[in-house]
């Protein structure tokens, strides 16, 4: 029985960019030691979520976490809101949020209060409070956004929004779309009263409007979820298990899983992240753990600010700390794939499968000996990402057999 | 119209074997034959129930025969008794049994009679018997174990173990698990109730004894089982089908599958089988039918051993047979493949997918001249072994059209 380590290059996908030459930037990338571990095993394409899907960094660790998205997904609010480093434990409801200019008649002007530019987080923070044993809490985003987690004890999605979603209205009071939803409803609607004497009256605010900008005088809620309560991730496959990773989003998701979030020096889920410490902590987790997931955001950074260069100049970075995994192959299956394609020609995510390598001493080998999305479909593997752990686990001879 | 012959190589997939310079046993056997048959249409990996699963010889079979073994699999227990060679039909329940060792005052103090090393096939004779219209069938196993099978009209599976599973304790009484299953455990704990003064006063436990050995006093019953009803094979591919297999276990499972067994000169199902006869068979048993499934267990065994260079000359014996094949692609389409991989490294089932060829006149062919695991990365085929039926009635021009 190996261990597993299951190496997540986030948006690593690409296509070809005319300032390399054609070439995908993995294509470009110097990369020897992803070249060498593609020769130790087998190679291929893994179709994130299934083929053609366009998914998000959610769904797509979801799935390589072999759960099925279709049924435990349960939408964007609760995982936006864990995307900005909120706590959300199964149950809670999440919601994104707008700040918005709501005038003296109770009229929304402007969805955005101006598209604000500065931080809103005190605001924010003015506005988290509890009523009738539940908590709101709220967390900025970008400009105007926002998210707002519900926790409490029986609360339920089955809400309308508040966001009457176009001006010249005035917000709409929340209904219950269900009995369930009664209590939900009620104390959302108390709520979204109890802040706007908070919003209307507070210093940002005033300091906004002196400045001439619009002033974030209404909180508007869309898209209710309630977090997914997921099977215990060591549970299922009977691993101890870790994660190593940067950005909130997929910490979140591991803590869902029951997978446990290890810290490392020097980790932003940046560009200038600590590439070389990351795998280092990965293999120390390794050593009381049977399976470690890590995320590197990098790639998926440059891909979104369409920077062919920067996305083949993280690719070199990580492929240098990689060499560390190489003495470990004995003890170890490595999977080293992609969540999606963030092809920097588009600065989007995309449907194209990503390259996937599964190496380890033992296995057979398929003879490719290039890690990239052209040599991959060289490869032995097409494989849908809800299928990759069945496979890590048979390649670390961990499975149960199935029959007699 | 052709013919189909599904020929399984149990266990055939491997890993690099140091013993073979690195090669899989496959690649170690001089095999003109397959790969000769491997360039005369298509390759690839077939994944034994899907990818990653590890699957015994029961679900892999199953699967093959275009079963959906997540809905029809019902436990060990049926398949168990089939592979000691028990008929199990529809509707009966089985059971894996151990003889155990009760002392006077009913306390279970060995749950295995000191692991027995004779046959026990006269106990269980003894203890094969009718009551209340219910038959009792027990047929010895391995050592301490035997399979006990109940035949009779309106029985159930929703019944505990009379196994308490730790020694110091008394058998458990059975009880049911749901109304339907109140007969059952009744006419179940009076089998139980008679066999004790049979067993307590057999010679062959009188021997024991004196031989200074425990005495096989009780039969301890765990994971009750329903033999499936499976659809009929020949009607839903509209297949006169026959199958020649030389172990019980799939023969039982064919049987079930309403899929004649047909006999041969040899028959084995060990590595000494006689495996031209076996082949001379599947030819013959075609001539009559539509469809012949034939499996080969040798390279199972030599995989469960540990010994590639056996795996490596059973499979060299199986090629040699397989040149009586080749005249016949006119009339067959035929289909080499294994259930499972069992490599030697690691004496047991992988849920390593296994290489697959599928020759006949009039086919595409993909470029691939070798048979063996790596060269059929380079194949045109990725199958979970629930579509090779499919794919193999459109080959042979025998699918419905679905549309228009």
């Amino acid at each position: 029985m190996k261990k597993i380590l299951v190496i997540v290059m986030d948006g690593l996908g690409d296509r070809p960019n005319p300032e390399l030459g054609g070439r995908t930037a993995l294509q470009a990338a110097y990369r020897p030691n992803l070249n060498y571990l593609a020769s130790r095993g087998l190679n291929g394409l893994m179709f994130p979520v299934k083929e053609g899907v366009r998914s998000g960094s959610d769904t797509s660790h979801l799935s390589i976490l072999g759960y099925d998205t279709f049924s435990v997904y349960t939408g964007r609010g609760p995982f936006e809101a864990m995307g900005l480093g909120m706590e959300v434990m199964p149950g809670d409801i999440a919601f994104r949020a707008n700040f918005a200019y709501m005038n003296e008649d109770g009229i929304i002007e402007d969805r955005r209060a101006g598209r604000i530019s500065e931080s809103t987080e005190q605001l924010c923070r003015a506005i988290s409070l509890e009523i009738d044993g539940v908590k709101f809490m709220v967390k900025n985003g970008v400009e105007h956004r926002a998210a707002l987690v519900m926790h409490g004890a029986g609360l339920s999605d089955r809400i309308t929004d508040s966001d009457p979603h176009v001006v010249g209205k005035s917000p709409e009071n929340v209904r219950a779309l269900a009995p369930e939803a009664d209590f939900t409803a009620e104390v959302l609607n108390k709520y979204l009263e109890k802040i706007r004497p908070i919003l209307k009256t507070h210093g940002y605010n005033k300091a906004r409007t002196q400045s001439g900008n619009l002033p974030a005088t209404e909180l508007l809620l869309r898209g209710a979820g309630k977090a997914p309560t997921l099977d215990s991730f060591p549970d299922k496959f009977g691993l101890k298990a870790g994660c190593v990773v940067g950005i909130p989003l997929i910490s979140g998701i591991c803590r869902l899983a029951g997978i446990d979030v290890v810290n490392y020096e020097g980790a932003t889920g940046t560009v200038k992240t600590n590439y070389q410490g990351k795998i280092a902590a990965a293999l120390r987790a390794l050593e009381t753990r049977d399976f470690v997931l890590v995320n590197i955001k990098a790639p998926d950074i440059a891909g979104h600010d369409g920077k062919p260069e920067l996305k083949r100049d993280v690719i070199q970075e990580s492929d240098k700390a990689f060499g560390q995994i190489i003495p470990h192959l004995d003890n170890i299956v490595v999977a080293i794939t992609g969540d999606h394609s963030t092809p920097c020609s588009i600065k989007e995510h995309s449907g194209d499968p990503v390259p996937l390598l599964i190496a380890s001493d033992g296995m057979n080998r398929d003879g490719v000996s290039r890690y990239d999305e052209v040599s991959a479909t060289r490869g032995s593997l097409r494989l849908k990402s809800t299928d990759l752990m069945d496979v890590l686990m048979s390649a670390s001879d961990r499975s149960e057999k199935y029959g007699a």
